[in-house]
C-alpha cells in the first residue's frame, strides 16, 4: 500500500464486506424474507452493488441525497426510513414523477394531513409505511394505538397508498448480552404484526412489514409475519457491534491507515495523524462493558497491537497509548510506522472520508468513492 | 430562506463572522504581532478572505490538502501546524516546488533525521518550525530542552532553515474561569519565548515565534517576545467558547437549520431531521458546567427557545427536549417548523457539511463551498 501516503485514508477490507453480507443473506435466508440493506452506512455504488447477486435489488436510505443517487444508478425501490417533513414532499414528489418507487415513513397526524393535502394538490401518487415504536427508542406509534387507523384512513382518503408497517429496534444497541438481543428482535417483530393486525382488521391490505437493526437481524429465531428486514451496519461491522458480541474483531470491514508523527516517551504516547476528523467523534463503545477509545490500534495487516487503544483525538492527531498503561508498549513504533484503527462506528467513521482504498488479499484493489450531504 | 428546503443545512451568519474577526484584530492590533489565522476550521474560500482586508496573509492548515487547496486560491505563506512525518515529504517538496512559503512543523529526533535525509538528497530547501510543549497537551518538545538545540543544529547541517518555534495552549480549552485562561497563555507565550532564547543562544536567528489558541489569544495581556498569534474557531465561535466565557451565545456563526418531523409528546420530545451527520458527535460540552447536548435549539431569527437542546442523536434524527424536562414546552413546535441549533465545536459541525448557506442581516445572501479531506 506504498502509494497511499496521504494519510490518513479510509480502507475496505472486501472480502470481509462480502463475508458479512454473505452472513446476513445466510441468516435470514431460512426465514423467505427480503433483504432491504440500509445504504446510509457506505453512501457508495460500489459496495451497495455487492449486497445483491445480480440487478438492483430495494435499498433502505437516510436521505433523499441518498434515494436521488441511488436511482440515477438503478435502483428503484427505495424506502426513505427518516419520517417525512413538508418542506421535502416536492422532493420526493420528483423522485416519483422521475420513476422511482419510493416509499416514505410517517409516525403523526399532523404528518399525514399535510401529505394528504400535498397529493390531493399535486395529484402525486405517495406510498406510505407507518413507523411503529417497539422500544421507545426514538420515533414511531404505539403498535396497538388506533392513530394507526386513523393516520391510515386519513392518507387513503387522499390517495396515498398505506403500504406497510415498519419499525427499527435501536435499543438493541445497548444489550448487555445475545439473549437480550434475542429478546429485543422478539420484541421488533411482535410489535410490527400487532400493528399490521390492528391495520388489517381494519380493512388494509399491508404488503410490507418491515423491521430492522444488525443485531436483532444476526440473532432473531422468528420472523412470522414479517416481509423484509432492514440493515446497515452488518456489512462493515464495528467496535460497537463487536462489543456486543454481534460480531468478532477480525469481521470488521473498515478501518483508518495512519501514520505515526511523533511520541511523548515519558507518558507512552504515540502521536498519529488520524484525529476526530478522521475517525469521528463517536465515542460508541464508551458505554459498553470494554471501552475502545477512539479505535483499536492494528498492525498494516489488520491484526491488533498489543493493548493499544486510541486514547484521544483532536482535529488532526490521534493519541495511542496502552490500556493497560504500559509506557514501554509504545516505543517499537517509530516515526513513519503506518497503522490501522479500527472504528467504535462504522457509519461515523466512513462519513468523514470522501471514499474507500478497497483490499482484497491485502492487495491494493482500487477506490471506490463515497458521497455526502443531503 | 424558504428555497432551504433539503435539511439539515449549516448557516453561516456573514455579519457575526465579521464581528469575530474584528474582534480578534483589535485584540490583537496593540501587541505588533501577526494573525495566521488556522483555515481548519473554516477550509472556505470565502470564509478564510474575509479574514484579510486586502491581499493573502499568512495562514495555518491542519492538512495538506488545505496547503493545496490555499496555494491555488493565492495564499503563499502557509504553516501546517501538524508534526511532518516522512510519507508526506513528497507531497511538501511539491507545494515548495510550486513556490510556496510553506512552513512545515516537527517535535522529535527521528523526524528531523529523516527530513535532513530527504532534504539532502532530494536539494528541497525545506522549513521548519520546533513544536514546543507548553501544557503538557499533546505534542512538542519542552521548552527548557536541550533536544531544541540538538535538533536545530541537525536539521541546519542539511540546509534545512529552522526559523521558528511554536506551541499551542490545548489546555486552555479545559480552563474554568477567565483567570485561568490568562494563566494559559502567560504559560504559553513563557515557553515558547524560553525555547526561542535557547536556541538564540545557541545561534539560531529565529524569525518566527508562534502561540494560539482561541481563548489564549482573546485574554492574553502580554505577547512579549511573540511574532505571531494562530487561532481559527474564533471566527466561528461555538457553545464549548461560549460555556469558557470567550464568547457570548449571540456571537455563535453557525448553526445548523432543520425542520421537525415529529413528537413523542407523553416524552416532551420533538423529533428533528439534523442527527449527528448534521451536528457531529462532538460533545465538548459534556465536562462544561453546563451541558449543551448536542446543541441549543434556537428560532428561525437564531434566538434559544426556552430551555430547548439537543440531548440525543442518530444519524439522522435528532431529539430535542426541555433541559428542565418540562414536556409542555415542546408542544408549540408542529412539524415543518424549521429551527436553527448551535453547535458544541464548530470545527466538528461544519466539517459535516459541504459548505455554507450565509445569511447576512437575516437574508440569504448565497453559498460558499467548503472542501474535506487529506
Amino acid at each position: 500500500m506504498e502509494e497511499l501516503t496521504d494519510t490518513p485514508v479510509l480502507l475496505l477490507d472486501r472480502d470481509r464486506l462480502d463475508g458479512n453480507i454473505l452472513r446476513m443473506r445466510e441468516k435470514l435466508a431460512p426465514f423467505n424474507v427480503t433483504l432491504r440493506p440500509h445504504v446510509k452506512t457506505n453512501k457508495c455504488l460500489e459496495v451497495t452493488e455487492r449486497f445483491f447477486a445480480d440487478g438492483r435489488g430495494p435499498i433502505t436510505v437516510s436521505t433523499l441525497r441518498e434515494a436521488d443517487f441511488f436511482f440515477a444508478a438503478g435502483f428503484t425501490d427505495i424506502l426513505y426510513a427518516v419520517g417525512i417533513s413538508p418542506n421535502k414532499f416536492a422532493h420526493a414528489a420528483r423522485l416519483l414523477e422521475q420513476g422511482a418507487d419510493l416509499k416514505l415513513v410517517l409516525d403523526n397526524i399532523e404528518s399525514a394531513r399535510l401529505l394528504a393535502e400535498f397529493a390531493c394538490s399535486s395529484g402525486q401518487a405517495f406510498e406510505v409505511l407507518l413507523e411503529v415504536d417497539c422500544d421507545g427508542h426514538r420515533s414511531g406509534i404505539a403498535p396497538q394505538s388506533t392513530l394507526l387507523v386513523e393516520i391510515a384512513h386519513l392518507l387513503s382518503h387522499s390517495g396515498v397508498r398505506v403500504s406497510g408497517v415498519m419499525t427499527h429496534a435501536g435499543n438493541s444497541y445497548d444489550s448487555r448480552s445475545i439473549a437480550e438481543i434475542e429478546a429485543y428482535a422478539r420484541q421488533e417483530r411482535a410489535a410490527v404484526v400487532e400493528a399490521a393486525q390492528l391495520l388489517n382488521e381494519a380493512g388494509f391490505d399491508l404488503s410490507i412489514i418491515s423491521i430492522g437493526s444488525t443485531p436483532t437481524a444476526l440473532f432473531t429465531q422468528d420472523l412470522s409475519g414479517i416481509t423484509e428486514v432492514r440493515a446497515g451496519v452488518f456489512a462493515f461491522f464495528d467496535l460497537v457491534m463487536a462489543g456486543l458480541g454481534v460480531c468478532d474483531v477480525q469481521d470488521i470491514a473498515v478501518s483508518v491507515l495512519t501514520t505515526v508523527i511523533g511520541h511523548q516517551p515519558e507518558k507512552g504516547w504515540i502521536i498519529v495523524d488520524a484525529g476526530w476528523m478522521a475517525l469521528s467523534r463517536d465515542r460508541g463503545t464508551a458505554k459498553q462493558r470494554v471501552d475502545q477509545g477512539y479505535g483499536i490500534v492494528c498492525d498494516l495487516s489488520g491484526q491488533p497491537i498489543g493493548d493499544l487503544i486510541v486514547t484521544a483525538v483532536n482535529q488532526e492527531h490521534g493519541i495511542i497509548s496502552s490500556r493497560s498503561g504500559n509506557p514501554e508498549a509504545v516505543l517499537v513504533l517509530p516515526v513513519g510506522t503506518q497503522l490501522r484503527i479500527l472504528p467504535n462506528h462504522a457509519c461515523a467513521t466512513a462519513a468523514q472520508h470522501s471514499g474507500y482504498h478497497v483490499l482484497t488479499e491485502g492487495r491494493h484493489l482500487g477506490y471506490w468513492p463515497r458521497f455526502a450531504g443531503w
